[in-house]
């Protein structure tokens, strides 16, 4: 991966001039890790418009560090965001950006405290806006964790029966996703049954699924540092016809989303492809979040696809698609995958059926 | 729980009239866990020193709000601390608190150009303070975590020899976490064979543990939301005098460390007790983190234990106690306990033997 880094980096030091700045202080820990390879809970770097980047960490990382990335001088501290500034002063820098969405007004209070003579200007989301576009080694990492996600999926099907809790069903499901190859999970399973599918955000409880409800799955595995996301909702026993009209509307509400989603597209149309054919049958007013999300080295990360979220698709952007129905008191339905936004049309990651199963 | 966070919201607001303040702003998200019981991903919490408070989150999250809430008015918005900060104004309060060390540079911006009046005040960290003594209800979830972890360490044991490789072990420790209850991981486990134990950090790899080497493995369950943390180094065959030499080394400087450690005690002093020890052997310099740092609601919370941190510990604080010495190249050896202080004397809660275990 080292080469690639030293390619990430080198698109950012080419950007820095335009916008006025000697260096950019990267102090979000995934925007480091994308920059350099080091994964790590103390972190900084400073990316120069001229000049090698140096990276802050402290002796914990250290070594890891030297591993990661031996092309970099690093510096161990403990306080790595005022060791860079200070070395940034020291080196004569006049403007420093900064990221201003995850500097805390705290840190930052300290950080212009130090008298070096350097002006620290915030800088927007300059790495992010990098890490929006993924190459093809970053796809390969997704397609895998979409994988495992797929297997897992499989494996926990036959588990799934009346009497057995959601709890016991997610325990599963993070089992089977570890044993074929995660490295961790990419969030924590949301598995909710029969009224519980009416919470988007249920957390598995102690509740047994009973029959003839519908069970929510939501979860996905992490590989090489890239997330998975996927929802099916099954049908424990024969569906009723209102479980069965609902689900048949939320497949064809995503099908309509994953359609629009097209380079060049904009994500509150393609939000909106999918919304209006919830809202055309009445149910605008139960599915309440966006249509979905970029997925990467973050679960969540740009672009988001909501109703007021403005931004454009691109070729190799991967994103989710996952409209919802929700019923309070009666239940609901998710309908999620895991894709690439491609030139030649979406490329879906998640494999698993989206056929209603009935187990 | 529900009357404990009515409590702990009391507590809090009867310490912001001291400080000047109308109210407090409270966005970090294990803040707001901490004072109302809702664990999501976009909440934010009013807490004024005179009437209710009100809670803000966003749809997905808001029946799991009326449910641990019940007693609380909750505002649906996606700008959790945008709307409280407008509903702060349009109440008339003039003098808002907020948590400098959540709220980014960004964040603070958008809110303050709100023109609603308010004049926006950094508090502090005033609800860490309020975390920092644990009731014994918590103390409880911790020690079952504690429990967890014990159980997770003496079923992995028997699956270390030469061959297996470090992530094996990793994903065996995490499987047997989850099967005896654990309701997720306290962190990411480490598990350091050989030379990798000389990397505090290391992340489990496809290297196969070798004869004779130490492994060392830190993790931890979680349970009730509160973190376990453990470490342990064990020796695979006979170990060399060298191994055994460092482990003792390790072990007294641990437990003098964890006898300094009562209500009163200066956490510097703490450090130092423990590093003293392994100073005096010639080995200061290969222990390069500070002895450990609090628990609970997160894995590393106050109080910090290193070489210059100032504070106290007290009553009913739980801590871990780690500290290391790393021999690069060669291995390492780190112990640690999750503990709590208490007056009549420590209680250990992991209760691991700290004898050399030789597999």
């Amino acid at each position: 991966m080292g080469e690639q880094h030293i390619e990430r980096r080198a698109r950012l030091a080419a950007r820095l001039g335009d916008r006025g700045l000697d260096a950019l202080l990267v102090t979000r820990l995934i925007n480091v890790r994308y920059l350099t390879g080091l994964d790590s809970s103390n972190a900084a770097l400073l990316v120069r418009a001229e000049g090698p980047a140096v990276l802050a960490t402290d002796s914990r990382y250290a070594g890891m560090a030297a591993q990661v990335a031996p092309e970099l001088e690093v510096v161990v501290e403990r306080g790595t965001a005022a060791a860079l500034a200070a070395l940034a002063a020291d080196a004569g820098l006049e403007r420093l950006g900064f990221e201003a969405h995850d500097l805390t007004v705290e840190r930052h209070a300290e950080l212009t405290a130090q008298d070096g003579g350097v002006a620290f200007a915030p800088a927007g989301h300059l790495v992010e806006e990098e890490r929006l576009v993924k190459d093809e080694q970053e796809i390969a990492l997704l397609a895998e964790a979409c994988a495992i996600t797929d297997r897992a999926f499989a494996a926990v099907l036959p588990l799934i029966e009346p009497g057995v809790t959601e709890r016991a069903v997610a325990v599963a499901l993070e089992r089977f996703m570890v044993d074929f190859g995660a490295q961790g999970l990419a969030f924590e399973s949301i598995v909710a049954a029969g009224p519980n599918g009416a919470v988007p955000h249920h957390h598995p409880s102690e509740r047994p699924i009973g029959a003839g409800e519908l069970v929510t799955l939501d979860f996905g595995a992490r590989y090489g540092g890239y997330h998975a996301d996927m929802t099916r909702t099954v049908a424990v026993g024969e569906p009723a016809a209102w479980q069965r009209e609902v689900y048949d509307l939320v497949l064809r509400a995503q099908l309509a989303g994953i359609a629009a989603a097209v380079p060049g597209a904009d994500t509150v149309a393609v939000d909106a492809a999918a919304r209006d054919v919830i809202a055309a049958a009445g149910h605008g007013e139960h599915f309440g979040h966006g249509l979905g999300h970029g997925v990467g080295l973050e679960i969540h990360e740009a672009p988001l696809m909501g109703y007021d979220e403005t931004g454009k698709l691109m070729d190799r952007v991967p994103i989710t698609a996952e409209p919802g129905v929700y019923l309070a008191g009666r239940g609901g339905v998710r309908i999620e995958d895991t894709l690439v936004v491609r030139d030649g049309g979406a490329e879906i990651l998640t494999q698993t059926t989206k056929d209603l199963l009935v187990l």
